[in-house]
């Protein structure tokens, strides 16, 4: 048919997918043919149909949304793991959802290790392998404390933990030090380095901190400082520099009038002005107060927690309350440090995904395009992939704008059915830990959940909406 | 005509501007119509054709931006003006282009007034108003010392420099402290609050700084700081923001190191945490020292100063010298603070524009899209405004990476013939000082210089290459 043709003779319209299309054409007058096409998702389509005629979804999903939005998250006291988590005499916390040793992953077992002989409960690395192995040593996830960790995750009672608190709607999350980048515990790494710093962090840095955050006339605003950095090129999950600048300007001038050696002044300022992911782990807790002010909405189909431990991933769901929906979890692609490869790489690991589960890290890379040169990928693509995560959630959250694209605000809270009815996964992006013990960073990269997570969760949330 | 009789029938071909098409298409066998048409441009096409004609010209061209994007620039001292600017007794340096207190504007006024009870000239604003008006007291442009000043630019005898030097070229350039916004002296503002403040800077922020950057193993890489700068959401000129931090974290550790009261040291730690600009007085002399490395190149076209004064807006050549083309400043439109509105501002002042000569500040808008929320404009409007400016520019500053555009370099390095050819003048964005002597800072905006100086340029350049 020629062009000519084209446009002289009256259009013949095949309609595929949403009937809305074809029932206004038809309304038009023209000749609509439609063929029985859906994009490729996934779930029981008599699950999704139990939740879209849910009729408390709708309703469920604007409270959940509206308590993420609504939680703010001040920086109010540091303080050891001993005092403010309910952990149990020996217990070591981790990333993800819960997992034994038998199972653990190379970085969580250096980092395990690594804990077990940083709080002397073991003095050599075979007997602290014994001990973790005769399950003498219990093992949490940080999730089920109100905590989160990066990477492994590896919280022990002698560490001194991020308080923060929701001022809107009362909750409170933790989160330790950063150690920064390299050879570090977090990254399974456990060597007299590794230690010999957390030794430091305890003596000094924890001490330092807490003088320092308790004599502040005003508590931090974490969620202020997260917003600002979408305004300065940070994601805040793996670019976190304006972040960790803020901090340490907020924090300065009380760390500088602390009663200590003025050695120790400098050594702190110059260990957190040294640290490009300083506010990661101001950030966290900061993303989990939001996202637990959602837990437990009968009927949302939100997804309030998305957390590795290096084996699986994991996610909960507001309308399901703790219940993990958990799946084999994927090796992150991306790019390497020095001589290390993809061979290298530890399948996904860390709470960090409470950040993209928030709207921010890899739901935000349009807001940080030099991240490409970090986690891989074009700066096409980060654009590419805020856009698609608009079509996995529920909201925009105005508080976390996005200037390259017209100060939209970041896409927040994750749909289960959407993901379901799309196919698309959330995307992620992420620290690379060795997949040997002992190892630390071997890279950053981009990585998604497995579909399984979803499909669980899907299967539960329709099972629970039947029974409502 | 219809859409088919268009595809079928051969083309009918009208070519304007450059003939390199037409004479293609012929050489391909299709009839050509040829139009005399040119961009609207300016400039005596004699001129034009003897500056294009000027064998000289390339290569001249050549070595100014070899020159440009070789220079370095690094922290090396903070001493008073007094001791490293050539200062006679008596004297005051200023933005722009020479000026007399006659034609001076309001804000400059105010500025050399405030100057001038600061150094304890004159104990009475009037008695300031008459020494100045008397010409008892010398004026000079900051640029004529190896210096430049944001705003009215106003650099007296003791008010303490920062002093870089470019490593590579051996360039030293100066720029006094940074007073932070609203009611300052840049601004044209004098009141109490504002001779208190230089009252401090002179006495505790100047000496605390000055033993802080002597005491440094390595000196701070001003230029390397620009450069994350653009990775970070900052344009360099009105958004500083991640600059300030970075140079906050690199100073603080040897400013809590200084042999001063705990408490000076608390407050130059909040001074600089608590002004988002405190960076621009470190990025604008390492502007200047990219810029005077490409002073005198006979032949080349290359803008290396652009600077205004309040009256009259200037620039200088690296084929013409120090010879000034001057015309009158535009007012800037953008954005007010509080009550303000157009009527208060002043015409454009300071020597800022040097970050725009250097190919940051306005040219390098879509690296800072936040900034639209501080000058004015849309994102889009960001963004198309450095596609623009490649158009005007010689080269791209591989140093100053844009991340969204895939990091292209900034465009960098004005062609006085490309302006001409294409008519578009320079995108400059700009603090704006209010008129009326020492209101301060009404708001900030988007300027361009007067066509004039560039024709007045054109010539200068066309008549030397005539004489060449």
């Amino acid at each position: 048919m020629s062009l000519g043709q084209l446009l002289s003779a009256p259009p013949a319209v095949v309609a595929a997918g949403v009937d809305v299309f074809s029932a206004s054409l038809r309304a038009q007058g023209a000749e609509v043919t439609d063929v029985d096409w859906r994009p490729p998702g996934f779930g029981d389509p008599a699950d999704l149909a139990a939740l879209v005629l849910d009729p408390r979804r709708a309703t469920a999903n604007r409270t959940a949304v509206e308590r993420v939005l609504a939680a703010g998250s001040v920086l109010t006291d540091v303080r050891p793991a001993r005092e403010v988590l309910r952990l149990a005499d020996r217990t070591i916390l981790h990333a993800g959802p819960p997992i034994d040793w038998a199972d653990a992953s190379g970085p969580l077992r250096g980092g395990l290790i690594g804990a077990t002989l940083f709080e002397g409960w073991a003095s050599t690395v075979e007997e602290a392998e014994r001990l973790l192995a005769a399950g003498e040593i219990a093992l949490d996830p940080c999730h089920h404390h109100s905590a989160v960790g990066p990477m492994a995750g590896i919280t022990s009672p002698s560490m001194w933990m991020w308080c923060l608190e929701d001022p809107v709607q009362g909750g409170k999350a933790y989160c330790n030090l950063n150690e920064g980048l390299g050879k570090v515990l977090r990254m399974g790494a456990f060597n007299e380095e590794v230690l010999t710093r957390l030794g430091w962090m305890r003596d000094v840095l924890g001490p330092v901190l807490a003088q320092a955050v308790r004599s502040m006339a005003e508590p931090l605003d974490v969620k202020a400082v997260l917003a600002q950095m979408l305004q300065m090129g940070d994601e805040g999950h793996n670019r976190n520099r304006a972040g960790s600048l803020m901090a340490l300007r907020e924090l300065s001038p009380a760390v500088v009038g602390v009663d200590a050696p003025s050695s120790d002044v400098a050594a702190v300022l110059r260990f957190i002005g040294g640290n490009e992911h300083f506010f990661l782990n101001l950030g966290m807790p900061t993303a989990k107060l939001a996202m637990d002010a959602a837990r437990d909405v009968p009927g949302s189909t939100m997804v309030t927690v998305m957390a590795r431990n290096g084996t699986e991933f994991g996610i909960q769901t507001a309308g399901t309350g703790d219940r993990w929906f958990t799946g084999p979890a994927q090796t992150p692609v991306g790019l390497f440090l020095g001589d290390y490869g993809p061979d290298d790489a530890n399948p996904d690991i860390g709470d960090s995904a409470i950040m993209e589960t928030y709207g921010v890290g890899g739901f935000s890379m349009a807001a940080a395009p030099a991240i490409v040169r970090f986690v891989g990928g074009t700066v096409p693509d980060a654009l590419a992939t805020t856009e698609r995560m608009y079509q996995l959630t529920l909201t925009e959250n105005p508080a976390m704008a996005i200037p390259i694209l017209g100060f939209r605000g970041s896409p927040t809270g994750i749909d289960v059915v959407s993901v379901a009815r799309t196919g698309w996964l959330p995307q992620i992006n992420t620290g690379m830990a060795g997949r040997v013990a002992g190892t630390g960073q071997v890279g950053a990269g981009l990585v998604q959940p497995p579909r399984e997570c979803f499909e669980q969760a899907l299967a539960a949330l329709a099972q629970e909406a039947r029974a409502a």
